[in-house]
């Protein structure tokens, strides 16, 4: 299929190339337009604006750092939500607001172009492997019509409707859970650790029993270790993404007294000058409170 | 060998039978007598006063209910503490403090008798499967003279070195890890289920990919399901263990605020009267809060 | 002087007649037109939309519900900032986010009329009896020339300089600390009538000896005495205040938990549909964690 | 009357003092006897044991560390408690729990002498200026009997009626309401620093306004300006307090968020080192967690 990418960072890149080997043909844009070297000399066409990967009927994904960068290429006039109709498809794969796609849905339903939901789980090296978990909502059909496009990418695709807001709910609980266990994990190695008790043996108990399972193991050990680089995930974006739980927590009227207190970690790990750091790396607050030294 | 076996609750009764299944002999006690009815039958001996399970060198094993009823069995006159020298073992196997370990383990070695900290982890059911994980702390040559017993009751034991309280912190740890990952878990589907996202199918994706593990899987189903009968683990003894965890941070000065917030919760699920629920059930405030109503 | 008001409703109202008094000349606008039915009796001039109550150099008024009023009425083509040019004043007394308040000041700016921030504390009763406590910030001598208006309106006016969100980060602040005291006398009479101990004489007691204040003294008996009618301050604009405070918070980086705290609480007020309520009305829920009934 | 005074410390020799200038005869007990030296000079006889300064019949007040210090000398063979019998007094100015008083009074009665509980607001210098608040409860004629010598310490008495345990509920509130003040004023000023705001003007302005009362203004500006000495009231003791507080929420089954948050804050600072300051040095966590300098 001929498919438009927006967005070559990280994350998109790894994707974009995994798109390629399943022999998609693909055109790309990207602010940076170095990120794409290593697609164009596989042949990948590079387009000077964002718009200009889209083709009447076709697909593009985009793979942004934030929601206002996923408007931009959608609202407007002659953006990829005017040019995809009529019928196209945009996959939003980015960690949005459940608002935002909702918003965006409709301005695409409005140009005549469909919007589907599709944000993933997974970290850049789950990228390149193709084992990115994706998340999807939106209409049925257009879900039928990308799924092999989305096999291309991830291990496994789990559908949550037709609520174009849904799927990015569901990641945004998601990061808050990971983010509330490492949170977790941080509080009780602290208090191993005061008591004289190895903080790595103590994870690694918990984390082959009780919590046998990829947060526990990976995250569990780079806190014990504070090893918060190098970064799978930028410690700021961390801070926009609890910001969007609590968002959707205010709007849907529900209380999240877990995100809250992340929130205030992630805007004191900032605060302190610690955002050249792997998200995880907000843990080393519940270090300091605990009067324990940082790396 | 000659095993004393004090505490026959919900777990002391199978982690019992599963030593007598093994080839041990053992004599119990318990404070309402019937509970013994089922090893009675099976040619056990129950005595009268839980000093009367110990034996000069012998090993006595402890599956009480809090700290004070394992104090009210070793402190005082001619208790197993006594009984037990010279060079007897008492293996501790409640969810106790580590200050009281430390505590008990001192009486213990004042009195010529060995104590051996070896909590478990898992439900009633774990128990009966004899799939406990067991964390053991104190002196390495009692804890080599026990494997066997040890191993005659769980899946597999972690050893946290000679400090007597090491293995009930990383118990505490445990209990405090899983309860956390409860109320994050809540406060995700809360959110999820007032957005008009099925909660089940959310958790079921988490489950299955990120948080593959007991915990998530177990828990995260009964809280989105709201079923929090029968009873694995009684909601007031998890304000008890919550308890523990948070007097042993202020003990080691390490502050634990997700540890605090578990505690308002559990104390707001009882001033409520929800006493009668698996722990789990604690989550039922995070509904109340989000102004969703429970079964 | 000739002063436009725009805004007329619990506070702008007994504000506008204040400035009547006082001997002023004003037109105003409010968007339901009937409510300034008792300022037209008394020969004051009712607008057709908003831009019409300012004139070149002259002085606007605005007393709005919230940011977006507030931009309504300045943002845009011939609004209050192009028609108070050049050199009008626009005094802008809502509370409102330190970063609109300079957003709007820019705008005016390039308008070429002057924006000062004149936030204000008090509740209508005090509006009504020129009581008010008026911060201010903004241009010197734009502050210098409104002086005599401001005392029209408030006991005493206290000056926060030139940055123009200062004034309302203050004002925010002022909010925050009410709530947080009233979130802490709930907490603490929710512990005392559950240990058998009149609440209304512990506050009677605090709030005429350490806290002989207003807040204590007015919202502590509120408290006491679970009375959260009539509505003085509406509680949705709580939730709307402290989500003020926290975006400032973030916007500086500075983590606020208790502001965070109450955000939960006014949260799960509206959604157990507490909302026709003062906002002292959010101290129910402290109630609810207690287990005690609310009448 | 003939009174026994126990405990010389910051709080106690001024009040002691103040019970000679009224023209009480007393006797006096400190653990470092030296610091009787100012009333020895003054004719006041020095005991040697905390039981030789009852009489039969008489009254002995209390001003003591915590409720172990108090525990000491009434529970036991030959203590305050057998001496004063029959019908004698003692007077429990302390600040500590409600159960403890509970358990305290019942000793007492059950050894024929009675217990009022009268702990006291107010920091040494209040003491010295005969300014105390004092709160009680317990049986009403020995309140009666009492009533002079607390007004020779104190500037009035708040009565609670009949269980002993009710003044000292009453006053682990106010120190809870104080500390929670401190708490939301540093996160304010926190936030309205860093929005380069002055922090003293700001806390002026509130403080004279709606808070304008002892807590707000004195500890306002101790934390604006960062002065925490000299010790008015030791910090590891707001930390003793605080758990008091949080005990008898637990006992009564209420939840104490804002206290929970305060007890983090301050084993923080214990756990940083901060323990020689005055209590309000908790604050300076709020501080740490914005990335701004301590001085």
């Amino acid at each position: 299929m001929d498919i438009g990418f927006i967005g070559l960072g990280a994350m998109g890149l790894p994707m974009a190339t995994n798109l390629l080997a399943a022999g998609h043909k693909i055109r790309v844009y990207n602010r940076t337009a170095s990120k794409a070297d290593p697609l164009i000399k596989r042949g990948v066409e590079l387009m000077s604006n964002p718009a200009a990967v889209a083709s009447s009927g076709g697909v593009v994904i985009t793979m942004l750092a934030n929601d206002a960068a996923v408007e931009d290429v959608v609202v407007g006039v002659d953006t990829i939500a005017q040019r995809l109709a009529p019928g196209g498809i945009h996959i939003s794969m980015s960690t949005i607001a459940p608002a935002t796609a909702r918003k965006l849905a409709e301005y695409h339903a409005e140009s005549g172009s469909i919007y589907v939901a599709a944000p993933v789980f997974g970290r850049p090296d789950a990228a390149a492997a193709k084992r990115l978990w994706i998340c999807t909502s939106g209409p049925h059909h257009a879900k039928h019509k990308i799924a092999t496009i989305l096999e291309a990418m991830g291990q496994k695709t789990f559908d949550f409707g037709d609520n174009p807001g849904a799927a990015n709910a569901v990641k945004l609980s998601g990061n808050f859970l990971i983010a509330a266990a490492m949170e977790s994990i941080a509080e009780a190695l602290a208090m191993l650790e005061k008591s004289n008790i190895d903080p790595v043996a103590a994870i690694e108990m918990l984390s082959s029993t009780l919590f046998a399972c990829p947060v526990y193991q990976g995250y569990g050990k780079a806190i014990a270790q504070q090893r918060h680089t190098p970064i799978g995930f930028h410690l700021p974006l961390g801070l926009k993404d609890i910001d969007l739980v609590l968002k959707t927590g205010v709007e849907v009227r529900a209380p999240m007294p877990v995100a809250s207190l992340l929130r205030d970690r992630f805007i004191a790990s900032i605060a302190k000058g610690r955002t050249e750091l792997d998200w995880s790396g907000f843990a080393l607050g519940v270090r300091d409170d605990a009067g324990l030294p940082s790396r």
